[in-house]
């Protein structure tokens, strides 16, 4: 499956030497650009570089020697050679978008190399569902390494996933080829507190010579911080401000600054080399989660590196944290990341190394992208149908699934409800008196309380659980459903109406999963999600729009939140303070534990 | 074998984390002193480490909460902490030492970390010689990695050795525990000539995911110097100017610069650096070859670490080039040089980082030498019988054996002598007119010319090829012998009587190996070198001793070279220019080809 036309290195180093010495003619000769060498960091004039094979040939003052009568000769006129960026930690799943489409979507920005943990798949179809996106992966023209999930659950013991990851099926992973190493350490209560499996699944990834992900979600940075890098992680994407950055690249670790859709880590952070004058050589950069919309419309890594450049960082630095740190922090720096011999021919051609338009896009070798414009074809999987049938509710769900019981006799009663906080991740653990209806709890559109439910959808059990949610603004008679519930992906159902939620339920039960809308019982927007309940095979520009749409319609509904779908996506992310839901209940995640939606008085 | 102190870091994980964490207790904590992280490029004032498992567990501003009852204290009194010393390229047989008793030599000196290139044993023993010096290296308390020796020979067809490398006995090498990656790739005619065999090296060592040694012995920096960088080697430490440290980086390899007791090539280079103003980290510092003298009296990496900073170079870069640089070339940034969680527990306390004192070393968390005094134990293998008896002459040589008979008739001869230049290791090819008495030709003081002859040592075909050589300066009745004799490391005897060179080479027949000097008939000097005719197993203070007695006797026969021992050595180095001598004949290195002594009238 693997994409045919990669060679290693060492099975065409007979060609490649033959070339670079003028004996044998090169695929392709650049000349007249400028290249950027990450090695040195400088710009070599008038270099030119001879591509055979997939790699670089020759990388030097005069290609002319390389060039033979079937040789293809670009002029670079002055342009500027820079390697192909890679993003160094991201999900692919979160721009709805299975491996093929979001190469794609990313190719034109001059994005080459990818690290990608497809953690949300493994939460809904475990190692299965990571060996399909490994195998997609694999079949691009363009480099895209899987990182093993490592935290199926996130949280053990406060919800269901579809499946588990054990340290049996990381050793596993290991031995296939696309993978780099293990994905993002989030448990680090567990690796601090020295749990066993997260130990045993660390330790098979070291032990196969691969990198260990990290994410140490907290502002600690005292004895547990300590701990968490003792235990191998050897880098870490969720430092938010400079002092994050350096505490982490002081232990070893490389610090990864993220810009994704909606994180902004590199301008805080990036003043460890602009002001603080670090060695920049452990800090690079990445996306973590893009929506297809900002890959339609601004971009990929290169809106990282011209933010990062933005910021005040020399853009060769910049350019260094987007290839080469990388490519050297997964231990391919032989393989890839510059131009160099030997290395994948992976290359940009831009007018500008502040703006850096992407002109041209070379991936081994092969052109793939001009002005904008994919030119190669990126293959899809023949995904299988258990793939595309991962909504499971067990039956038909009504109204009456989504009521909320009143204590015996109750006129009304104090709930928790889930407090959505503008611009922020974390929720507050509010409480609420609401009123009670022949039984049941109301919302109350003039407290902005409405009703959240979790559809369990992995094993068909038909269970609802239902509580509270305030601030989307939504008013009058709507529901929104989503698959796409980090991180065990069951699906979240908020809503003023109980009919409107059934309504909206069923319709993803129907489609296999993705985004709906309903207003007054009738749907507004539908985003299908048919991989996984997760991803669509549709063309980005297609995906993006259907999201525009979905937007709108929840605005449409009275929600004026920034982000408020992803607000809606993360509200079973039970390792995220401090009230969510999950399939086993309400959860304060302040205290790691169930807790009551209704108060005792 | 293996120094079983050491456990991999993931087989401590547990512990260290819950050292770090301060539930369990540290085995050293070093406070009081300033840590330099070679990760930032910073010195953190204060900063405390706790090392427990042999590993750093814990590196921060305090480690109170590490010291339990039985955890030692060390108070650094205001001395740096910096990384244990990596020399990234080396052989241990140039010490003329033991791997055990050349561990012994540097570990005073900082040296924690070796990559050794057992090139000689290679040619006296193959591959199993090199498992020999690969087994005691793993004995050791400090880090001995192995490079697998690519070229036995060095000149196929020009020599031969006692064995030879092939592409398999690298691939069975690579399965070896302390095999770091390829020895220097000194056959660089043959890769840029894509030489099947050298390149079937090199893949077997990418295709085992270890690092490919360089070597490009030439000035020329075209198109052939680009073929070289094409078929793979990852550094070299050849250049010897700016230019070639230059070249190497911008093609993506790393320059290692060395300074060995006859190599200089760290001043000519680091202006790439310190004046081009490249970024340094693909820049490695490397002793090469180093005499037991230079150990005793001057220091290992150290010296080097030293000199580069007298040559104007940034302390904290100067050690990074020693530490971390080195480590990440290797593949090995999260096992060593660094002063971080999980790495081995390599550092050094020192007062002052430019003079570089070397107060106290510590290995794996062990002290290892205080104060220039080894105190620690470095294991001896049990060397067999048939590594300590490699000097097979076949039969007792007799004074005939070391006649040039002159053509039939001839009264004088016009021959080719083999001339060595002070300082320099290319020899001149000259011609000389000799006398002819009883149809021998002689030897002519007034000329400085005396005999040489190359003894064959390992099969016992008791050959000997004749030879001439000028420049020593030798009077009187002498002879010199060795087996250390680059790089097939047969026997090279000079002298100005046949009967001293018959007793010269018996003499190191009957110990096994070594160097001796007569004068008159008499022995005037002796270095027994017993491990394959090329080590000692004696303390270095000895060896240097005898080796200075060496050199004293070499005087006392009129020789007034600098390094006139290596000369001599080198002389049968057929891969150098001009005129050298094998056990094949007399050999044209500037046409790679065999050629004769007396030239036609």
């Amino acid at each position: 499956m693997e994409n045919p036309s990669l060679k290693p290195w060492s099975d065409c180093a007979r060609h490649l030497v033959a070339v670079a010495a003028g004996r044998e003619s090169a695929d392709l000769v650049i000349r007249g650009g400028r290249v950027v060498n990450v090695h040195t960091r400088e710009v070599l004039d008038g270099w030119q570089v001879a591509i055979a094979d997939g790699r670089f040939a020759y990388v030097g003052p005069d290609a002319g020697h390389c060039i033979g009568e079937q040789t293809e000769v670009i002029d670079a006129d002055g342009q500027y050679l820079i390697p192909g960026l890679c993003d160094a930690h991201m999900h692919i799943e979160s721009g709805m978008l299975t491996p093929a489409e979001f190469a794609r979507a990313v190719i034109p920005h001059g994005t080459t190399t990818m690290f990608t943990d497809p953690h949300e798949i493994a939460n809904v179809m475990g190692l299965e569902g990571v060996k399909l996106m490994h195998d997609e992966a694999l079949m691009q023209p363009i480099n895209i390494f899987t990182q093993m999930p490592s935290c199926a659950p996130s949280a053990p013991g406060l919800e269901t996933t579809g499946y588990e990851i054990t340290p049996d099926d990381v050793a596993e992973a290991m031995e296939w080829p696309g993978i780099i190493g293990l994905g993002e350490m989030m448990n680090f209560p567990g690796v601090v507190n020295g749990d066993a499996k997260m130990l045993a699944e660390i330790a098979a990834t070291q032990n196969a010579g691969k990198t260990v992900g990290g994410h140490y979600a907290s502002p600690d940075l005292g004895p547990a911080f300590h701990a968490y890098a003792a235990g191998g992680p050897a880098d870490d994407h969720e430092g938010t401000c400079e002092a994050d950055a350096i505490a982490r690249v002081r232990q070893g670790m490389r610090s990864m600054m993220r810009l994704g859709s909606a994180w902004y880590d590199v301008e805080t952070q990036i003043t460890a080399i602009t002001e603080k004058g670090l060695d920049p050589r452990n800090f690079i950069l990445c996306t973590d989660d893009c929506h297809s919309g900002t890959l339609v419309n601004d971009g990929h890594m290169n809106r990282v590196v011209r933010h990062a450049i933005s910021c005040g960082c020399d853009p060769l630095i910049a350019l260094q944290m987007a290839t080469i740190n990388t490519a050297t922090h997964f231990g391919l720096e032989r393989e890839l990341g510059s131009i160099a011999p030997g290395r994948r021919a992976d290359v940009i051609l831009t007018d500008d190394l502040t703006t850096l338009p992407i002109n041209r896009v070379i991936a081994r070798g092969v052109m793939v992208a001009e002005s904008g414009e994919v030119t190669v074809d990126c293959p899809h999987l023949d995904w299988p149908q258990y793939a595309r049938k991962t909504v499971h509710l067990g039956r038909v769900l009504e109204a009456v699934d989504f009521e909320i019981a009143a204590p015996e006799g109750a006129n009304s009663v104090r709930a928790k409800v889930i407090g959505v906080v503008e611009n922020q991740a974390p929720t507050k653990a509010l409480t609420r008196d609401l009123g009670v209806v022949d039984g049941l709890v109301e919302t109350d559109e003039a407290q902005d309380v409405c009703q959240i439910a979790l559809v369990e959808r992995h094993r068909a059990t038909g269970e609802v659980v239902n509580g509270l949610v305030s601030g989307f603004g939504y008013t009058g008679r709507m529901a929104i459903a989503s698959t796409v519930a980090h991180d065990s992906h069951h699906m979240i159902v908020v809503g003023t109406s109980r009919e409107d939620m059934a309504l909206a339920a069923n319709r993803l039960g129907e489609v296999g999963g993705g985004i709906t809308v309903f207003k007054d019982g009738e749907e507004l927007a539908l985003v299908e999600l048919p991989v996984a309940g997760l991803m669509s095979d549709a063309p980005a520009r297609d995906v993006a729009a259907k999201a525009d749409a979905m937007v709108a319609a929840m605005a449409a509904c009275g929600c004026s939140l920034n982000n408020a779908y992803m607000q809606h996506s993360l509200l079973a992310l039970v390792v995220i303070p401090e009230l969510r839901i999950s399939d086993l209940g309400l959860v304060d995640v302040t205290r790691f534990e169930l807790t009551n939606l209704i108060e005792d008085h």
